[in-house]
């Protein structure tokens, strides 16, 4: 039997998709295993027990496809399950948040740091745990930002409705002249540049799909992991809800055409 | 063992607290239990079968509580699964749609009616097939307005937000000098004075959980099912996700405080 030899990744739906993305560019000859949780759908704003039991149970589903490493691409899940879940599964686990947190103590101006999330993510305070950690002198201001992910799937990333969600959201950062910001919930940097123009173009956003993408290819090559065929790799999508709309509202996310669906 | 004496009511989430309140102003005496589906929220975005999957599984909880009277206060879950639970369950049950339908019967102006919903409610074609069935003459606009329920639990209510919104979803309709439109969904009559200044005071707006309420009090009447004590009502709440949060949105549906809150 060769070894497992798939990338599972799972978030509550759609977003995920662009930590994916960001994964295939860096590794385009790795296998991938998908799996949104589309019927539960948003866990945003669902409460830290629910969203850490939905957390374990994408990761059990994942456990049984063949992956030798589970990339939690969901914040808010990551935010509320990486604990539990790197404590309690024997592979290699990681999560959105440290790699973006990671990049963000990179950056040249990071006195005043910006975190935008759901309510949940915002709430648990990982991020802002996390920013302490590394940059304990650092002025943090979080944000939820509930309308983001509604508006992003209804396909209004560039519209004026957008516009206004994020100059209300964003008011209290008006006075702070930020160095950087976090977008943190997959769906946000859809909205990239809208929030850049509020924000001004001297803010820097971090997208931590990127990041995270970074953080998988360097574990795979040090762990030495890394897929060793270089032909066209297998991509396969699992989804709780209708696989149909899966394909259709998903290419919004993923440059790249959904085709091996299934629902479970 | 006394005959039955609760009034069941389900819904996806807190919308359906709209109807438990039109329910108990009609019936202040009646004991109501009330279950929110609130972990696996919202409905209006998912598949006809994984709805219909939810709304068997919240009839069969409201079974277990000595429920005299099942009522399905969610537009998604009525247009999807009322006639598969009235061919199921053994006991009366009254769905949002068809009082609301009735209602829009007895209006004098009705050539031009306005359906609003969400995107599985207006996909469905139920409120369609059912006006049509009643009104065959009629010119019937459906318009999902996926972005209302969001902005209601954010509470933008009355906010330029929601304004805009209004705006972007109905355009169609400025040419159509509508007679009527139907507030077909939970959350919306919570919109109703912008939806109200969008289409002008003439238009005739429908809240079905207020025909809801009326059709329960004409059945417990006819089936003679009335409570006989006069007395404080007992109301029960469930919920599927976080009671603390259940208790503070709810407030904002219900005008009356939320106590008893469990989850199953």
């Amino acid at each position: 039997m060769s070894p497992p030899s798939n990338i599972g990744i799972f978030d509550s739906g759609f977003g995920g998709l662009t930590v994916m993305n960001a994964i295939r560019r860096v590794l385009p000859h790795e296998n991938i295993v998908y799996f949104g949780d589309t019927a539960r759908l948003p866990y945003g704003n669902k409460s830290p027990e629910t969203v850490l039991r939905y957390a374990v149970e994408c990761s059990n589903f994942l456990l049984n496809k063949e992956i030798k490493l589970l990339v939690i691409a969901c914040h808010t899940a990551c935010s509320l399950a990486l604990d539990e879940l790197t404590s309690t599964f024997p592979l290699p686990i990681i999560g959105v948040i440290p790699p973006a947190v990671e990049e963000l103590a990179r950056l040249q101006r990071k006195e005043k740091i910006a975190i935008l999330g759901t309510r949940a993510t915002i709430a648990s305070g990982v991020y802002q745990d996390k920013i302490r950690e590394q940059l304990p002198h650092s002025r943090i201001s979080a944000i939820a930002c509930p309308l983001f992910v509604p508006l992003v799937e209804e396909g209004y990333t560039h519209h004026p409705l957008a516009e206004m969600a994020i100059q209300e959201y964003l008011r209290p950062l008006r006075e702070e002249k930020i160095d950087a910001a976090l977008l943190g919930c997959t769906h946000y940097p859809l909205m990239q540049a809208l929030i850049q123009k509020e924000l001004g173009k001297e803010v820097a956003l971090i997208d931590p799909a990127l990041a995270c993408a970074d953080k998988v290819a360097e574990l795979l090559r040090v762990e030495n992991l890394l897929n060793s065929q270089t032909g066209q790799p297998r991509y396969q999508f699992y989804v709780s809800d209708d696989p149909a709309k899966f394909r259709l509202l998903g290419q919004q996310f993923l440059s790249y055409p959904i085709e091996d669906v299934r629902t479970v």
